[in-house]
């Protein structure tokens, strides 16, 4: 039997930091990529400040038109972390102290010679009715309520839990990419690249330009779909007036995460 | 006179590419620093695909709630390109040729040895009564509609259109921040930076853990606010709590974008 229904997700990543531009997230990428890979459409991502109201509605608001919903940020100890306090009361729901990881974080803890405090007992506070998503770095695990997955906001943690929580996930069919990448302009392939869009409506094709290091302009083109063998039908014909246009096609991995950006930012 | 109401922004990334984990945005991060610098704060950032429905309703829900909107992605040539038809059908207006900017893509156009053709022109189109930003680069400009403010992906060009769209923002008073990192762990912190938070409530304290190569996991913490004199005394305050609990804490700017990740992924 195979899947055909598309499984949707939608990503929250909290925190004051990521709107102020002092950290650069990385979670995104990561998140996207290791969802598709299991037939799971990240469909929207939302970057929000550590407030509680707006986290709570916002909560509220996609829990129900996904099926999966993540969030990163905002579950460590200190006062600024209020993801979970902010999940109980979107679920309405109560929290507890998990015994089993307010053990291991106190054993974890006393073996860095320092001591268990109220603080501390936060990261082992959880909503009535979570399921744990530990990792072997922090003691401090995530967790999943519904279909709601409350992870780390720190890189590294985020995706041993990510890890865990794919446990839990079902996705459907896997949408499968191909790439090419030309030196003529958008503007050249734009008519003929509209056609191909136009004579394969299952197959999402997008055309991205962007400055490359020492060779100047490129546009990329992506396409994506579920059914290879189409999938593979549009690239060959991709690569064919391409290369008929003078645009020296070459394919491209989709998968490998571009920067949009050059090194240096403009002065 | 100083201007004592804080002016809000949200920000829109456009772009199917930003979803599947292809692309590594790096925008939001400059237009944040960008707008802090001349006092108005970024509330929101949504990633949305090239959907029309998506795009139209997201911008007539957020330009009625912040003061400016900003959107990068979707203004090429390409079919995938709908962010101007959706700006246009948000604000209920149709579009026009601007006949500079044909002009001007003509001359660049034939330099290359090309041809002007329907889908270049589309990059000299606008929605009705927008004002262009115009950059030196790409000569197809960005443009302004009332508080919304279209921009390309391209960072380089992005950049370059936020450089003139600064020249329409008015800006409150400015967020300052001052910075600390500390080798202690965020549990014994914790208290004694609740309560810093609880006797200065005009600064708004922000701590976050992370793995650095080479020396580990150290903590950063950041305060924002836009009395000078009580953000310095507060920082004073912190640098001398943590530096009695033995933290051995060095000024650290918070200007600077920090990326959330390590290096390597984990594998």
């Amino acid at each position: 039997m195979t899947e055909t229904r598309i499984y949707t997700a939608s990503l929250i990543l909290i925190g004051n930091e990521l709107l102020s531009g002092r950290t650069q997230d990385k979670n995104l990428t990561f998140i996207a990529k290791g969802l598709n890979e299991i037939g799971i459409s990240m469909l929207a991502a939302y970057v929000i400040p550590d407030v509680r109201e707006t986290i709570i509605n916002l909560l509220n608001e996609v829990r129900t038109k996904y099926d999966y919903v993540f969030t990163t940020g905002g579950i460590g100890p200190t006062h600024d972390d209020i993801t979970t306090e902010c999940v109980a009361a979107a679920f309405g729901v109560g929290t507890y102290v998990d015994e089993e990881t307010a053990e291991l974080l106190t054993k974890r803890i006393q073996a860095r010679g320092e001591i268990m405090n109220p603080a501390r007992l936060r990261m082992a506070t959880f909503p009535q009715g979570s399921e744990l998503l530990k990792n072997e770095v922090s003691a401090a695990p995530g967790y999943k309520l519904e279909n709601v997955f409350v992870m780390a906001g720190v890189p590294r943690i985020m995706q041993l839990m990510f890890r865990e929580a794919k446990k839990h996930l079902r996705g459907g069919q896997i949408i499968k990419s191909r790439g090419a990448v030309t030196d003529i302009g958008e503007g050249t392939i734009a008519a003929p690249l509209a056609e191909l869009q136009k004579r394969y409506p299952m197959i999402d094709i997008g055309s991205y330009p962007q400055m490359r290091q020492n060779v100047g302009f490129r546009v990329s083109i992506v396409l994506r779909g579920t059914n290879e063998h189409i999938l593979n039908r549009a690239h060959e014909e991709l690569m064919g007036f391409l290369h008929d246009l003078g645009g020296n096609p070459i394919e491209e991995d989709p998968q490998t995460t571009q920067g949009s950006a050059e090194p240096e930012d403009l002065k």
